[in-house]
């Protein structure tokens, strides 16, 4: 690959199940421009390279950059990903199994292209552009339709023995708990992710669980999206309040567990779920995190959310188009 | 302190609740003598902290060495430490709070003294000694009376931000499992340390259950130790196979937990219920962890039990101070 040395902008992607969203970056990680197009994973992989590719030229135009002026690439997939060979394991959420990323768009776009998995990456982002790389351990915890994790020890992303370190989700915390669909029980992620959180609400309504939720989407709750649960929580429904509260103490037990295992000093949280319903999730999962450390452990330990938002992945693929042309 | 720079042997130290032992070894990790006297922690800190000191001189003795011979000590404490300082933060088991173990041990002994938590130790004996720094990652578990752990990232020990990183034992892996000491329900240590499995069988005992324990041990199970389970179910007692099969359950699990959440390269378990019970509970920890692990990860990682067994501690002693005075 044509190596782009003297340019100094980078460009993150983000590519998820719904949407992809590209941005432009400069050295400092001010974001320039952003372009948000939908994936269309039904077109299968080359179609969706064939998007990316072209959200990418035009989030550069957007910027008055050409792609020659792009140090790197850095693009998050929602999966199991081989970051060496750039090629996609594993991504349930686009259907794809071993679709070879890197070679296809590098020779797309001719700027060196860097693939890792995208809550990974968006732990990145929060580590070099939100925190400034002024700690040494950190885990960031995305709650979004399933949960993904990044975990960064001494500075650098960790990532184990075949790369798969940092399954967050799949920690069990309740034995006897509800099917994951990991085929085990009790995992955090069947407890705690936007999925369990609906499954719980439709569940209890099918049983004739009275909420807001019924009334603003009809019974079949169809279309429900984490702001519905907002709007529910925040006009005051005492179901859908219990149900998030349950959420978030499983998600500190979590997180207590983190702190016991990895001792990291600040525990990031982010994804859809922490977006909207932050101000009621965090401060019962903070109390139940410290409950669960053992004493003394959580001294100068920060667990907060993370205020990338929506650009926690581009930013992250920033990053790492930057740490890896470096 | 004084550096023994031109000395080559070293003394490791296994500090117990009810037991001290001290070895030396020479630069391969040879075990040249070994001494054990009991603890006696009643008669407080100094007083144990003179045994030690007397336990130390006697194996160099023992070994034909003097103590300008001994290039450094790494001792092991069961609880919280402050590495740098050298000071025994909390033990339960001696009944201490904040002891200065490496000055008082450097001014009785002259030589230098390194401290470290008994299970990280342990970790790093097995991780240098037995599999002779081969692999990158680690994470040591072992079953006692408690549960603890040491956990080596690229080849050094991990102990987080305020280095109380690999509290294994207060994972919690069942929400509404049994009280643990630390107060919360569930923890790994509450379900499968020696502690967990007595109490299991004692409280089966008090409700009438049968069980060869009661013939050999008596209705109050006075004394119990792991060998008389182990002997219990080679003789057939269906009641403590189901007992210690559930044990063995329960930290397939937690290993499981471990490598979606650390990937490791080796698993390695040891304590006394391993040690006394391996072979009962290896096979099934092994699936367990092995099912609880997400598809894929687990490729070419390792289960195992360590075969230092008794000297895990004092040739992670010898290890600690090998490495802490190259």
């Amino acid at each position: 690959m044509a190596e782009n040395g003297k340019a100094t902008h980078l460009v993150g992607v983000d590519l998820g199940g719904t949407k992809i969203l590209a941005g432009v970056f400069d050295a400092k990680y001010e974001c320039l421009a952003r372009i948000k197009i939908s994936t269309k994973p039904e077109r299968g992989p080359e179609g969706v390279i064939e998007r990316v590719a072209r959200c990418v030229r035009d989030v550069v135009d957007e910027s008055d950059l050409t792609l020659k002026e792009i140090r790197g690439i850095g693009i998050g997939a929602p999966g199991a990903v081989n970051t060496e060979e750039g090629r996609v394991i594993f991504a349930p959420n686009l259907s794809w199994k071993d679709v070879p990323l890197k070679k296809a768009l590098e020779k797309e776009l001719e700027v060196p292209v860097f693939l890792e998995n995208d809550c990974k990456l968006h732990t990145m982002g929060v580590f070099d552009a939100e925190l400034k790389g002024k700690v040494k351990h950190l885990i960031g915890i995305f709650l979004g339709t399933g949960v993904g994790a990044g975990i960064i020890i001494d500075g650098k992303l960790y990532t184990g023995f075949n790369g798969s370190a940092g399954e967050v989700g799949h920690m069990v915390i309740d034995i006897d708990g509800p099917e994951c669909g990991c085929g085990n029980r009790g995992c955090f992620e069947a407890l705690a992710s936007r999925r369990a959180i609906f499954r719980t609400i439709q569940s209890a309504v099918k049983k004739g669980q009275e909420t807001l939720l019924v009334d603003m989407l009809g019974k079949d709750l169809a279309d429900m999206r984490s702001g519905d649960i907002r709007k529910a929580l925040r006009r005051g429904d005492r179901f859908v309040e219990k149900v998030i509260e349950q959420a978030a103490e499983y998600t500190g037990i979590a997180v207590g567990n983190l702190i016991n295992l990895f001792n990291p000093e600040v525990i990031v949280l982010g994804g859809g779920i922490i977006e909207q319903l932050e101000h009621e999730m965090l401060p019962v999962i903070e109390k139940v995190a410290k409950a669960h450390a053992l004493p003394g452990t959580t001294k100068g330990i920060e667990i907060m959310a993370t205020r990338l938002g929506d650009d926690a992945g581009i930013t992250g693929g920033a990053v790492l188009a930057m740490r890896s042309t470096k």
